[in-house]
């Protein structure tokens, strides 16, 4: 089998470090696995199959001999860099929000879209986290009922921000047990045993840009923008795991039943719905699973054809990473 | 003035407490209070105005003599123990779900419908603590627009089950960050860093408890059967302060400046919104206050006449004690 030469821009984050991690566990046919990360991480070792890899500084240069450039590093350097890195030859898998509007650059979540992965000139976008697993979910009934519009709450994990805000849910989780008063660095209030109506920035219409993410990103994944869509994001004190209610309008009319029916044979989702035994989706079962999790499926009685559902996965895998990682093995399919 | 006695049933629960210093902070004119509870707890001494009072065990005769009798003690408790209080001459507020959809019984927030307590027959019910926020942010908007759907998703605070429920969130919080095991005991799940999409019983629809309560109650206390509504009902790892997605569809066009201006002269709504800097409402901005914070207001564009709204608030104070008493200061004033 054909080896690649890949190399993690931003590899000592929390997605880069879990984009290594999967790679391995995929087994990933990786020939030499190049670690780019910003001057301060230079020197620092991390592991890939047993073997220590030295952390280089990413440079215009990172990308000679590079097959596969897998970008989490900011929507900053991805516009700088994924450009460099393709003209030096690399497929691009680009995890910021940098290229994902784009209409030269393939949004893909490889079980919704994975022909538009063809259509690439160097560089694919890897969808926001919230986006992913909503649709990984929605498109298969999207496919049978058609979706005409979409409300959506989330509850986000503190990793979608990173490995500091990890460490600052810990630290004012800590001092507020201990009745101490917590230090806010990373969000803008304290998330501790608090909830935070507010995930990225702050546009003039009212909404985040992480909403809008979500709203953009969904038309352009499932291939439809007459979809109507409306997205509250906000921000839970959980270590890891999106979760998401999920009202839908569809134009045929689906119950229940053949909601799970068509779920529970859909690529990538798990149906977890047994209400009366307490088993629904949480973050706690997502939890490092690659999976979407969906559950608490019911109709929505207060219009014709609606229906709510409860949907969790691990956005640092599925939402990240491993949808990445995916992606990358559709391309070297289409290179052998 | 005149003195009324009171009495406080289920007296030592996360409810009764604050029921005891809400009447206390509002200055409720009350002659003696009565503190009921079951029998463990008998002999225990609670302060009111400095005064220590001992926990009696509730009994048939308990409430000769008794004005008004506050009651936070679940329903099994209420279905029994509301008649006897009503019969003995008191009027009875009560805070579980016994009497709530009882066509004879007023179901009542006092910034929302004050004169249905005129038709009480002894008994007035307080409605459920995620209800109340919703309707005393939302009636203001429907006076004018005339709402004709809710999409609602909640992020439920721990104390709406109770005191045993909060330390439970406070242990598992402690053990999960030292690396053990968290204990299992009051919800079915894991709360500590952790959603639950669960609260209160699931009914053969899919549906929880909670989540028709807040459907039935809001088309009582708004009274007004035509409002379609969907809810589904989240408890999150948040000690006090309940937070809610609401998405509105109303008949006539509502932008979110006069919904901002309507609501910023409604009564019991305090109108946080300014994204700019980071302000909107927070349970950690609510805790301790008895208004219904209101903010991320925004124009829903999938549909025609569509806003999006956050509300929050203290959830044992304004959701369940600082409500019945502003009840019985409605009723006494019936009275004089």
């Amino acid at each position: 089998m054909k080896q690649y030469n890949v190399a993690i821009v931003g590899a000592t984050g929390a997605v880069g470090n879990k984009m290594r991690e999967v790679l391995e566990e995929r087994n990933f046919p990786v020939e030499n696995l190049r670690l780019l990360a910003s001057a301060r991480s230079v020197g620092k070792k991390l592991s890939f199959k047993g073997e220590d890899i030295s952390v280089e500084e990413l440079k215009e240069n990172s990308f000679v001999g590079i097959d596969i450039a897998l970008f989490s590093a900011g929507a900053t350097i991805s516009r700088k860099f994924c450009p460099i890195a393709a003209k030096a030859g690399a497929i691009v898998v680009d995890n910021s929000s940098a290229w994902r509007m784009d209409k030269e650059v393939p949004l893909v979540v490889p079980e919704v879209n994975p022909d538009a992965i063809k259509r690439h000139k160097g560089i694919i976008a890897n969808p926001n986290c919230s986006t992913i697993q909503m649709v990984v979910v929605l498109k298969p009934l999207h496919n049978v009922a058609k979706i005409k519009r979409i409300v959506v709450s989330t509850y986000q994990a503190v990793s979608g921000k990173g490995l500091k805000a990890v460490e600052e849910l810990k630290l004012q989780s800590k001092a507020l047990l201990e009745g101490a008063e917590p230090e806010i660095k990373v969000f803008p209030h304290r998330i501790g045993f608090n909830i935070l109506p507010q995930i990225d920035d702050f546009l003039p219409n009212g909404y985040t840009k992480e909403e809008i993410k979500m709203i953009q990103e969904t038309k352009k994944i499932m291939e439809d923008d007459s979809i109507k869509m409306t997205a509250t994001t906000i921000r839970v004190p959980v270590f890891n795991c999106h979760s998401e209610s999920v009202n839908i309008e569809t134009e045929k009319k689906l119950s229940p039943d053949s909601a799970r029916e068509i779920l529970s044979k859909s690529p990538g989702v798990i149906v977890l719905d047994e209400p009366a035994s307490c088993k629904y989706p949480l973050p706690s079962i997502a939890d490092g699973k690659d999976e979407c999790f969906v559950g608490r499926i019911r109709e929505d009685e207060s219009i014709e054809n609606g229906l709510n559902l409860w949907i969790v996965a691990d956005n640092i895998r599925k939402g990240a990473a491993t949808n990445a990682v995916q992606i990358a093995e559709i391309v070297i399919k289409s290179l052998q």
